[in-house]
């Protein structure tokens, strides 16, 4: 369920369009205006207002709103004002600029369905004029490489038929590769990148079953590794996204991290109009005595508290 | 350019399943008048033949087929009933059966545009109860497994734009892999698997240029093996697959091999709706004083024949 609140009737975008150019206007930007307004939109109404804007004053409002509003604030709500499909795009073309963030690039694999990762990968060519998937091969390698090449590649099957007997198989496969590592990982690629999320859950409620351990505690252990991290992030946001995203906002909240704030503002702007109300019930469960919206109050600072708190909800 | 005829104005559908229903009665099928019909109706109006066949008679016209008609005739009719992307998708299925036929699976994948073979993973969904994808990984391994998953996952740019700089380090890349094959083929993989076949073709041209030979040259000499012989046919159906298929007729039509036939009537039934004409030119420019309806008649027999010459035109 989405969490930000949006008027009905809503302003026409035309009436919107012609209150943000008036919020540009003069000395500084009424930033509190733009929040008013796009804070509280969705993604259809945000699109029909920038169509708008662009007839009206014939300027492209994402560029303008780059330029009118700075720092965190200004990479939220420009993450924001995209449809979410071009916003994926985005967020996987960033993850690969200055080194490459694989976990959001296993998180825009793994958390969308078939059809909108295929919508996302024809976004990122129509925006990148390459595929996704070679953007990615060709900045990862080894093992690393198979897998998220793999977790983008692959049109997986979406059905809910499991396979009990092969879930088992498959299982004990994930299971020698990962506690006895000389015998490779292809097989573990090959089972995470292929097999629909359906037979994936099964495989690894099989693999705690028969092994007494969860998968994802099982890839925990040993050295921080990106190629075992990754599989980590896969099997997650395979079993529960949600839950993943919690722990995510969880850390950004309360950790010092040097990607707090990228990840804070990612899960908030990619899920607030989509399932950020059961992240948000998620965390209030295990965050002792404090709402999602005093840890932000907390947290951040200035119009990026304000916007992120609209997003939210309050 | 299509080669088989149309008549206009065509019976209508009923018209046509009625003939059917009674060419399938008495002693004996009537197979000419199979032929007659099915043989001179596009994918359109083959399907509306289905649903007036299912209509009229509660039963499946496929299905009617294949217990009516038997060998080799059977086989081409059961395939070409069916629309070219359900088509594919058997075909593609009937590759990883009874062992791994590496090279349907290699065409299917490169001769497909990008939202041609996303149709054909879709269809393949929709009658399997699978992904191509999981199917083909679990039974191949390796660089094959590599190879082919990768070919058939990736969702290619589809642009004409192309990188020169790009392309000459990349045909590099390529002729190490190929030459000094110490240092393995994830490179050579990536590269064949993401690349658009744009940027891929100006590849190609500069390894000739910088290299002195093909790449689909360099890629025949050696101890045959099946991943060599993937990566060689990926080449030629990305540089022009009419010229790759031609090559296939003419050795089906002139050498006696294990897989003529299957060959033989896949091409024919795959392509007659697309672009067999310009094969049919290909081929009768390259073999002397021979029409390829004379090769047919002189290979084939039987009904099998008649239907074969009334696709390719005669």
């Amino acid at each position: 369920m989405a969490t930000f609140k949006v008027p009905f009737p809503a302003p026409s975008p035309v009436e919107d369009a012609e209150l943000l150019r008036k919020a540009f206007q003069g000395w500084g930007t009424d930033e509190k205006i733009v929040i008013a307004i796009l804070a509280h939109r969705d993604a259809k109404q945000r699109l029909q207002i920038q169509e708008a804007y662009q007839d009206l004053y014939n300027e492209d409002l994402a560029t303008k709103l780059q330029s009118e509003l700075s720092g965190e604030f200004e990479r939220a709500m420009y993450l924001w004002i995209f449809n979410p499909v071009d916003r994926e795009a985005m967020i996987a073309n960033a993850a690969m600029k200055k080194g490459l963030d694989y976990r959001v690039i296993v998180e825009v694999a793994c958390i969308s369905s078939t059809n909108e990762l295929l919508k996302v990968k024809q976004a990122y060519q129509a925006l990148f004029m390459h595929s996704l998937e070679e953007d990615l091969a060709s900045k990862t390698s080894g093992n690393l490489r198979q897998l998220l090449v793999g977790l983008v590649s692959t049109y997986r099957f979406d059905g809910k038929e499991v396979d009990t007997e092969l879930a088992s198989v498959e299982a004990d496969a994930l299971h020698d590769a990962i506690k006895n590592k000389a015998s490779g990982y292809d097989e573990a690629i090959r089972i995470l990148t292929t097999r629909s999320k359906a037979q994936l859950n099964a495989t690894f409620n099989k693999y705690k079953d028969e092994h007494g351990t969860s998968i994802s505690k099982d890839l925990a252990t040993g050295l921080p590794d990106p190629f075992f991290s990754a599989m980590r992030i896969a099997v997650r946001c395979t079993v529960s996204h949600q839950k993943y995203l919690e722990k995510l906002l969880r850390r950004s909240l309360n950790e010092a991290e040097e990607d707090v704030d990228d990840n804070l503002c990612r899960v908030i702007v990619t899920r607030a109009e989509k399932d950020l109300q059961e992240i948000k019930d998620m965390y209030e469960k295990r965050a002792t005595n404090e709402t999602l919206a005093h840890a932000l109050e907390r947290k951040a600072s200035g119009h990026h508290r304000s916007f992120l708190l609209a997003l939210v909800g309050n």
